[in-house]
């Protein structure tokens, strides 16, 4: 029988998260390439390299545990990720695609946000301290994300598709 | 041709949680008959109380814009709900079930912590009052439950999970 402890469930989450942030990996340079303001593709565009860094990051904590990096189908992200292609498609050509591919971004960041929170949380139940600190690290990251999302919506992408 | 404007996203996203919010009402007691602990239990029948309100103020926003109360099919929740089944599948009878959990029901949380944002965002700028006001108070409650989770996840069912 597998084992149902905190450090079995600790291992899954990070699959989950791993196929999440290779899955965003390919999902990234698409949404780019929608956008259509000048400014949102160059936002995707260091968010990608950022996430990267945050796949680098997880293969550190599988390390640190003594696991090889191996994900496991995510339907969450899958999801979150086909109904930011519906709304793009459906709102293609439109004055307010962009603000649609910034929600969009911001349910896959709030996704990462919820699952680094958790596995920070677990992280530290366990006295996994250097898994802990790497895991910080990248949800600091990803908050900022969010933040300069909202930001960018708000002054720019929001006035010009009510425009 | 269909709109493609600011007010077609704000009245299509409004369905998109609508659906989803329908659906967790459905799935939160299925979570609460699943917990082994009964705070934790208690939490998800509080916050199902406040969900139906939840739908409650989303039909007044449906008003507000003279629209009927609809839903559109939300793979994300789904795909979230989904994995959360699963898990709870998976870990069944183990220690670390109710902190799973948790988890599942915190990304749920931050699915309309996300789209509540950004309604709220939208509904400010296209001059929305009254519906920004509703939106908000969801907004509001959704932030405090998920706070509510953290604390319950970090004092007690995660000690508990890795005893």
């Amino acid at each position: 029988m597998a084992e149902k402890d905190l450090q079995a469930l600790f291992l899954h989450q990070l699959k989950d998260i791993y196929f999440a942030e290779t899955t965003i990996v390919k999902a990234l340079p698409k949404l780019a390439q929608a956008a259509q303001s000048e400014e949102l593709r160059g936002a995707f565009a260091v968010h990608l390299k950022e996430t990267e860094g945050q796949v680098r990051r997880l293969e550190q904590v599988f390390k640190l545990l003594g696991e090889k990096p191996q994900g496991v189908e995510c339907k969450a992200i899958q999801g979150i990720i086909a109904e930011g292609d519906e709304l793009a498609e459906e709102f293609k050509g439109g004055e307010a695609l962009d603000a649609g591919l910034i929600a969009a971004a911001q349910a896959v960041e709030h996704y990462e946000i919820t699952r680094y929170g958790t596995l920070l949380a677990w992280a530290k139940q366990l006295g996994m301290d250097d898994a802990a600190q790497l895991l910080e690290e990248t949800l600091v990251e990803e908050e900022n994300t969010d933040e300069i999302l909202s930001e960018l919506a708000e002054e720019a992408i929001n006035p010009a598709a009510a425009a």
